[in-house]
């Protein structure tokens, strides 16, 4: 049964099992405590640091283990923020952070400070060159600067090293989260700081790392603790903290060969899923990119019936779309980017994923995607026949959820003559970000939003094609 | 090898140990995800947090997971000063509430909030009265009391029920840190909040656990996440959660047998110290105690080499003593009970602890004190012969560290007269503590402290035995 959500989280690598086992046995004990099993549990975590900063390209003493890659980012951001108060209170990130990171921004701007969130392209990648020019920006000096190595939606790689550099040049601090590539690879750069979690590598999880290197101003926030030199409180979590170490050795081992192996099945459902799938557009940048990681997205698809077809079909994948969050709107990322979020699907191959799984996720996705557009009724590609009729056209989707409104768009554009309008009203926060995708993959023209007298929004769409 | 230090950590039980190795295939996945590793995932999590809620006696919607009981009591104490700020910012807590609660108190009063520390009995108690009448003290309304089941490093029990009436009176919610109690049984009475730490009842480190009460205001601190119901931020460590919660149940299974076992064996440590080794101090209240748990001093005793030597002899202990300590001062529990620091021992049995490791450890403990007194230089117990000599003597253990200022205070009390005194000069943090304890175990007057010329404190003792 293939699981190919790895993205969320790795199974458990045997290396991490092994020594996760040695270790409930070598370290149950307290690291702090002069007694031979403390002492004992001292020099495991000790070696599980060492191997963990070789792995990170820090020092031993720069790197503390955490309960996850949330908390690291969390007390990094923190930490960073308060250590350089004097300096100001500026903290600029990419718009396509992971959540942990945006709900740090967010809780900064509600105590007062500034934000500025850098946009994307297209390809979910950030510009250098407006990132830096984004670290002078605000009317406070920039304490912190955040960057992700590579986005956990899309896979797609962000410039760190040169926005490490650019950072250096203006003297702020920039703190790299590697949670989605660190397995893969050490992060190129002058960063400064830098959080990952284990279980994204095939560790356990309950281990984050955040490594602050020497030099950078950093105060930790949150009541005293002593553990973790008072960046990380709490009994360490040992056994998980050895495993997180041993097994990201190990990834690191296996990374090069299995990045070529995967890399080359995430190009084979990059070009095959356009080929079997009518109206599919594959997001995130073809090459700069995470070898294990693929996101596409289907018009007239319903996100959430999309992923309960496939997880009977045996694949565990994950999606963006609005009907599959809790909060009914799109993935921040694909919101970012600009790009169609309804049938979305994310595929992330865990390490063995075999060829033949990916062949048969290739054999089984265009009838289940075409089984959810039939039961949606859902116009055939080709649907859009040229007609006389009136000029204009207003459908109501108001009520409607994703892909709802896209669908009934679809379904009425031949109904216009070339030059003529439809206008949708929705109230489905998708929509903003659905009818102009559309539009982009149709040909078709897209006009602009306005208010809607009968709630919603108005989104108008010229018929060019 | 007798691991005599549960009260840090213990041992993983063997229930936690199959649980865990289970949950590492069935549990990695993300709960949050609606494949079917992620509702497997799911199942794993509802079934723990059931059986965690019911060893706790609350509802399963009350009860969230953290990374460990210190991140409970942070999470905890934050949540519902936030919750209650309205009320005012008074913050309650016993003045032998352990590190994680002290320190969230500090950075409280650090933030401009007011914090009532209750003092305690030499026991160390409070006094349920004593902290009523503190609830109503202060200049704010008060917001919040914390007060521990029973103390992590004497074992004496806390009036949690008492208080927490005197609180639901007061209309005042309490936190009961139930860290060292709750493998033994649920805490009785009306609290309303509650904080506890698995590895300190054999389950894995990496979880704590934190239930607050419905109807209690709560207002979550740090960045948002849609975990734990937002109280814990970070991937859940599922496999260390179901360990956890099905070792908290085998443990209580095991409870009221073990803990009349273990509580026969500290009463013959209780009783035979005293007679085993001379100038022990035995602490803690004798009766209403955790049944594990045991603490004494030994005058003139180095507790750093005492800690050393009983290791040798495969003793694995801890100490509050302030050579211990990273700080060089005495525990704080034992300095708001104003007993003996030097030579301190906390024994602390793990489950199937054996009464043949508890005989050789009495059988041991006699030879090794002596042993540390002889090479200190310390008196003999009789020491203190009548003479005539100066009616006052002034001994300089300025830079001398504990124990040294009350072995010269002990070699040359027999100097001075009956009613003559010793001025001793000491710079040491325990000396304010250990002189005093001193003056009691052996019958002398403590005059008081005076600032001395030399630097330190002047501490004057009058001979009267």
């Amino acid at each position: 049964m293939p699981y190919f959500d790895a993205a969320s989280a790795a199974p458990l690598h045997p290396v991490a099992r092994q020594a996760l086992l040695a270790s409930l046995d070598e370290g149950w004990a307290d690291p702090a405590r002069l007694y031979r099993e403390g002492r004992r549990a001292r020099l495991l975590l000790d070696a599980a640091r060492e191997a963990a900063a070789e792995a990170v390209g820090c020092r031993p003493d720069e790197l503390v283990f955490t309960p996850s890659g949330t908390r690291a980012v969390h007390a990094g951001i923190s930490g960073a923020l308060a250590g350089r108060r004097r300096v100001g209170s500026g903290l600029v990130v990419s718009a396509v952070e992971h959540s942990s990171v945006l709900h740090a921004a967010e809780r900064h701007a509600a105590a007062g400070g500034s934000v500025t969130e850098v946009p994307v392209g297209r390809s979910g990648a950030v510009d250098a060159a407006v990132f830096a020019a984004a670290l002078g920006s605000g009317d406070s000096g920039t304490a912190l600067a955040c960057l992700q190595s590579a986005n956990h939606e899309v896979g797609t790689e962000q410039p760190v090293a040169e926005v490490a550099e650019a950072c250096r040049a203006a003297g702020v601090p920039l703190l790299v989260d590697a949670a989605q590539s660190l397995g893969w690879g050490p992060v190129e750069g002058g960063w400064s700081l830098l959080a990952a979690s284990a279980h994204k590598w095939g560790g356990p999880a309950g281990v984050g790392l955040l490594a602050v290197r020497k030099g950078v101003r950093f105060a930790p926030q949150g009541p005293t603790d002593e553990r973790e030199s008072g960046r990380a409180p709490g009994f360490e979590n040992l056994p998980a903290i050895v495993a997180a170490a041993a097994s990201l050795r190990a990834v690191r081992a296996e990374a090069a060969a299995e990045a070529a192996r995967l890399r080359d099945l995430v190009d084979r459902i990059r070009a095959r899923v356009p080929e079997l799938v009518p109206d599919v557009e594959v997001v995130g940048d073809p090459v700069a990119r995470l070898p294990h990681l693929v996101t596409f997205s289907c018009l007239y698809v319903d996100g959430e019936t999309l992923l309960h077809e496939l997880d009977r079909e045996g694949f565990s994948v994950s999606s963006g779309s609005s009907c599959t969050s809790s909060t009914l709107t799109p993935s921040h990322v694909l919101r970012a980017m600009g790009v169609l979020s309804e049938g979305n699907v994310r595929v992330s191959l865990p390490a063995g994923t075999t060829a033949e799984d990916v062949d048969r996720f290739l054999d089984v996705l265009p009838g289940v995607v075409a089984g959810v557009r039939e039961r949606l009724g859902a116009p055939a590609a080709a649907a859009a026949v040229p007609a006389a009729g009136a000029g204009s056209l207003v459908v109501d989707a108001l009520g409607r959820r994703c892909p709802i409104p896209v669908i009934e768009l679809a379904k009425v554009i031949g109904d216009v003559p070339v030059g003529g309008t439809v206008t949708v009203l929705a109230d489905d926060a998708a929509a903003r970000l659905d009818i102009p995708a559309w539009c982009e993959m149709r040909g078709q023209e897209y006009v602009g939003e306005e208010p809607s007298e009968r709630g919603g929004v108005a989104y108008v769409v010229r018929r060019v094609a």
